[in-house]
Parts: C-alpha cells; sequence; structure tokens
C-alpha cells in the first residue's frame, strides 16, 4: 500500500476522534452551564444551553456519516475498527447528554417562573459530581486511558447516593408544602436527568475500555438508583 | 467471489436480522408486561419482566460482537453495510426499551407495597398506543417499509399529549392528599418512561428510513413532551 494512503487513514481516523473530543466539548458546557443556570435561576444562560443543542445533534450526525464512509471506503479491521464504532457510540451517549441538558434548561425556565425554592443545593452538588465525571470519561478517551475509564465507572454509586437524597428531600418539600408540588415535579426530572448524564458517562468509560482492550468491562455495572428508590417509596 | 461466499454473506446478514427482530419480540413483550403488571399490581409479572432484562442485555451484546465481526470480516458496502449499522442502532433503542421496562416494573413493585391508587386508566391508555407503536415499527423494520416507518415517526405527538394529561392528573392526586405524594412519584416516572418507550419507537423509525432509503429523515422531529409540560408548570 502507498505510504500516502495510510498516512490518509490515520488522518481520517484521527479527524473523527477529534470530532467525537469536540462534541465531548459542547456536552460538557451543556452540563456544567445547565447546572449553573437552575441553581442561579440563570433564564438566559439555559436559553443559550437549549440553542446549543442543535449543534451536538449536528454534530452527530456528521460524525455518523463520516464514520459510515471511513468503515465503507476504508474497511478497518482490528483496533481501528473499534476506533470508528467507538466513536459511534460515544457520539450516541453525548447527544444524549446534550438532549438531558437541554432538558434540565427547559424545566429551568418553567421553574423561573414560580418563587425560588431553597434545595438547589443538592441539585448542586450531584451536578458538580457529575460534570466532573463527564469531564474525567472524556479525558480518559483522549488518553485512551484505561485506568481512568474504570475509575469513573466504578464511582456511580457516589451519584446515586445523591440522586437517592435528592428524591426523599423533594418528597418531604411536597408534603410540607402543597404548592411546591408543581415546581418539586420538575425537580425531581431534573435530579433523574443529573443522574442519567452519570449513567452515560458509565456507558462511556465503557466504551473506552473496550476500544483500548477490546474486550467488555466484566463484572456488573454499578447498581442504579433504582435499587436506592425502593428504599424510600413509601413516605 | 464463489458463489457459497456470498450465499454465506447474505445469510450472516439475515442472522443478525433475526436477532434483531428477536430483540424485539423480547421488548415488545417486557413492554406490554411491564404496563399490564403496574396497572393489575402483578408483582410476580413484574418480576418477571425484571428478569426478562437480562436476556435483552445478553442478546445486544451477542448482536454488536455479530456485527463487529461481520463488517470486519465481510467489509460490507452500500445497504448491506447500512442494514448491519442499522441493526446495531435499533438494537441499542431495544436494549434501552428493555431498561425502560425493567424500571417501570421496579417501581410497580415500590407502588405495589402502598394502597392502590385510581388513575392507572391514563397509564393503561398511554401504555397501550406505546405498546402499539413499537409493535408498528419492528414490522415496519421487517418488511423495510418505510411508509409504516414514517407513519409511527408521525404519531409522536399522540403519546406527548396523553403523557401531558397524566402529568397534570398525577400533581393533582399530589395536591389533593399528600399521602399519595410517594406513590405518584413513582407513577410521573413511570409515565416518562412509557413516553421514553415512545421515543425510542421513533427512532427506530427514522433507522428503518435510512436503512431502506439511505437518507435521514428531512424536517423536524415531533416536539417533544419538554414542550408540552411547560405549559402547566405552574399549577
Amino acid at each position: 500500500m502507498p505510504d500516502h494512503t495510510v498516512k490518509s487513514f490515520a488522518t481520517e481516523l484521527e479527524a473523527v476522534s477529534t470530532n467525537v473530543a469536540r462534541m465531548g466539548g459542547l456536552a460538557e458546557s451543556m452540563t456544567t452551564d445547565s447546572i449553573n443556570a437552575v441553581v442561579r435561576r440563570d433564564t438566559a444562560l439555559a436559553e443559550a444551553v437549549i440553542l446549543r443543542d442543535q449543534k451536538v445533534d449536528a454534530a452527530q450526525r456528521e460524525l455518523e456519516r463520516q464514520v459510515i464512509k471511513l468503515v465503507a471506503l476504508r474497511q478497518p479491521v482490528a483496533v481501528d475498527l473499534r476506533e470508528a464504532l467507538a466513536a459511534w457510540k460515544i457520539a450516541g451517549d453525548l447527544e444524549r447528554i446534550g438532549d438531558l441538558a437541554k432538558n434540565i434548561s427547559k424545566r429551568t425556565l418553567v421553574l423561573n417562573q414560580s418563587d425560588p425554592i431553597q434545595l438547589t443545593r443538592g441539585i448542586e452538588r450531584m451536578g458538580r459530581i457529575v460534570a466532573g465525571r463527564l469531564k474525567d470519561v472524556l479525558d480518559s478517551y483522549s488518553a485512551r486511558d484505561v485506568r481512568r475509564a474504570l475509575s469513573v465507572w466504578m464511582q456511580d454509586d457516589e451519584v446515586d447516593a445523591h440522586y437517592n437524597s435528592l428524591f426523599r428531600e423533594l418528597l418531604t418539600y411536597m408534603m410540607e408544602d402543597p404548592r411546591k408540588i408543581g415546581p418539586c415535579a420538575h425537580l425531581l426530572f431534573v435530579a433523574k436527568n443529573i443522574e442519567r448524564i452519570g449513567d452515560h458517562c458509565t456507558n462511556i468509560a465503557e466504551t473506552v475500555h473496550y476500544l483500548v482492550t477490546g474486550e467488555d468491562i466484566g463484572g456488573e455495572r454499578p447498581k442504579s438508583s433504582d435499587e436506592a428508590e425502593r428504599g424510600i417509596s413509601a413516605p
């Protein structure tokens, strides 16, 4: 095979991976901004997040096209094929993260129409943890660092514990004051969306593991919050 | 190329597509059973749904392995490559549908620990619509029928309207009786999960369209329930 073909293939694969990293940056900023917007009741910031989601969607479509072209024309094997498939998978998770951040922001617009509720501290804490996990897992992808990916993968329970305590807190607020039921219902979904962003970080960690090692992560995935909720279901 | 190779490739591709159809059957039965279990307060059925989710997960992992092997060894192009990628994508949506049905069933176990609430009619109606859409979109995949896929894709608003009315109804119940807040919070998530199964049907419809025509569906996706919720946010 002439040298320039090999180079050009490596360049194409690198372009795919760079595009995933850019999508990652977008999803990261949307996550952080959506949390800040809901905590600070910042309508303008929430609106900016909602608009930014179109960029993530467009980036995903573009990336899928790029991967299909690459696989069809270059027919990569082994680690190169894993690179292409990992990019495809991670782009899917990032697109979902963008959607979830957008949904948090849409709920922020609604929440800002009624009186503030004193409980965004829990949302803020949980949001920071999840934003940190997203940063870490994107770094693990950039560095093809399995150990770092595994450490993100192991941290899922921390987010679940926060979600669990927020769920209780919100139900208590609702019971204390029926006028808070509407806003609190939206905050329940905000909390759930943050937790789901965490789940997508876990997915990405699994993909990085597969990309680098060629194997699935062994063992059971950290338990989901569904289990946690069961204990507090009859308040 | 010797004839037996061609045949064997077609057979492999058919096996992939058959496995997607089987996963579809599993996801469909989980959806229907999870709705029936929550409506009838059937704990045994809910537990069966939860167990069945492992099968869907295993089927997805198997299917991804199959597709990777097929793409790596056979290096398909054009419609054959689209077949492989569509199978991969649809399997991802079906796995998520299985997760959502499992989550509905876990909440059913919780709900069955407290007194029944008279509002499962809305859940039942919404559940039937979504189960019908899932059946239709799986049929459209089996028949490679774009028109049928498009008709599923267009029906998203109907589910949103039901979700919207359920959301209102549940908040009203919560306000009337604080003891219902816990169970109603779980039902909010059950309703959301049903709506999300509907979203995955929309995704699958988009994939079938891409598979058959090689092009993305034009125009905006039917609007999501986020919009709907905004109008009823300050009850």
